[in-house]
């Protein structure tokens, strides 16, 4: 099969968006944006042997690649519209491809992003996809407008990504069927585009967590010039965690672990009962954490209220 | 030098332009699109190894990995405006960073484009670009709207990029200065986007010329359902490529060797004058090589009016 023939049998589904003029096939893609709103546009690489195993399910890579640009809208508040997906392929085999691509689509489909371009080529595997979604004008979610006094809060589970990396990688043990959940976390993360929308009028501040809560939250704390205390008791980790992981390899996961892809906010105090309610309209729950604060830098404290000193901030690719 | 530090400083410049309201730094970049214009959307992926040597110099991949992007807005007469960019790289060397920086900074600047994101993470070397260009509602140029009767035009000399990597992989030899001139072909590819937009009301299918001119129009012809005779002796090549080469390879290079990125687009008859025109405006050199046929498929002839036949018909990056 060659470059071609992929492209016309596995990517070149006709797009239902009437926004897409122009779909897969010419030099570019013709989509009309609507008006009112704002474009909201991000990109991430994921190479293999570096997020994820060489032997990963075609499935899982399929999710993950596209899970992770999702949750990029989530974090503003964006509505998912489309992708362009590029990859590097070291060969063709079919199987291998119509699994990739049954799995790609079907999250397309469950989120209502339509594929409209991207790129393929020979070598290691790699893929890059870019994804547009919209906004209603001025109000896409920022990392800089944390307020002193603003909740913390958190979606989902955290931690359970890196502890399935760790029980994968041999360096911990979890018991089955933690282990399996965990690894479900990790391999497929769900993004939360719903919360995302349903936080536009409410948070002041917003970002994904995928390099770990430490990390995350000074990106937050730097761009809105605050600082945070939080509370580690009130982190929503998986009662596993707690009961089979050493404290400081559980700690390394759930502060600093990463691959989360949950949504870390704040909201004024005010909203609390509003960001509850929105957060049960999208079936997700969510976590109030700690509060940012005047007093510059984070202060983790532990159930005794003393502050924990971590190792490592989060993760860094060129570390 | 870590991930953080580099984005900071290397990307991190906030661009002038006013439609783009949150640039590089946060989980997205947000713009906001101008009223009545539809976007054009296209990704590329350049592999060391593949699309460029692994001792190339960092201001010519740079260089290459953005025009060959900008080639495709003009290849939609599309106005370019936003590009993201992901680069994985096996190490982070200032210097080789500082070099592909400003050779990528100056080309945005070039043409008017502004980079709002991307990713970046450690592996082989591995360049992803999408950009995000517009044009009014409507207008943007197809490959499937050739018309019976169409001139055939191409915008500069072709073939000589093609020339150049077979003279640096001493497959065949060019004497200086032409060999720097077809070097310079291939390493830095003037993207035709003054003409491309010059064409939006002129040509009625465009594409640019990636894979080599036999497989560029043949997508043309394809998308249009129509035919094409193609005159060998009107392409525009350059004639130290006949004097130098034999002509099994000059023909392989002019027809089939890609890496041109020049336009290649279909107009009327009755517009010859205006085309010429719009070319001299943009000062970029146009050459009508054939007409557009009822019969389907693709003939070129040479000097004597004989079909020519090709052993290969473009460049297939899986073959």
């Amino acid at each position: 099969m060659n470059e071609f023939d992929f492209i016309k049998t596995y990517l070149a589904n006709v797009p239902k968006d009437k926004a897409v003029l122009l779909g897969i096939g010419d030099d570019a893609a013709v989509v009309r944006p609507d008006l009112g709103r704002d474009l909201c546009v991000s990109s991430d690489m994921l190479l293999e042997g570096r997020h994820f195993f060489a032997d990963a399910a075609p499935q899982d890579v399929a999710h993950k690649v596209l899970a992770v640009n999702l949750s990029d809208m989530a974090a503003m508040g964006a509505r998912p519209r489309w992708v362009l997906l590029s990859a590097a392929l070291p060969e063709l085999d079919a199987t291998w491809l119509r699994l990739f691509c049954d799995s790609f689509f079907a999250l397309c489909a469950e989120y209502g992003v339509s594929l409209i371009g991207g790129d393929t080529t020979k070598g290691h595997s790699v893929f890059n996809v870019t994804i547009i979604g919209d906004v209603p004008q001025g109000l896409g979610l920022r990392r800089s407008g944390a307020r002193v006094g603003d909740d913390v809060w958190v979606s989902g589970h955290i931690g359970s990504a890196a502890a399935a990396l760790q029980h994968m990688l041999g360096k911990a043990v979890l018991p089955e069927p933690a282990a399996e959940h965990c690894r479900w976390a990790l391999l497929r993360p769900v993004p939360r585009v719903a919360l995302g929308q349903a936080l536009l009028t409410l948070a002041n501040a917003a970002q994904d967590i995928s390099d770990g809560l430490i990390q995350d939250l000074t990106h937050i704390l730097d761009a809105s010039g605050v600082g945070a205390e939080i509370e580690e008791d009130r982190l929503p980790v998986l009662p596993v965690l707690r009961e089979c992981l050493p404290e400081v390899v559980r700690r390394q996961c759930v502060l600093a672990g990463g691959d989360d892809y949950e949504l870390l906010f704040t909201a004024s105090p005010a909203r609390r009962a509003e960001v509850e309610q929105a957060a049960r309209q999208c079936q997700t729950e969510v976590c109030r954490i700690g509060r940012i604060t005047a007093q510059r830098g984070l202060q983790v404290r532990d159930a005794a209220g003393r502050p924990i000193r971590l190792a490592r901030g989060g993760y860094d690719h060129f570390a």
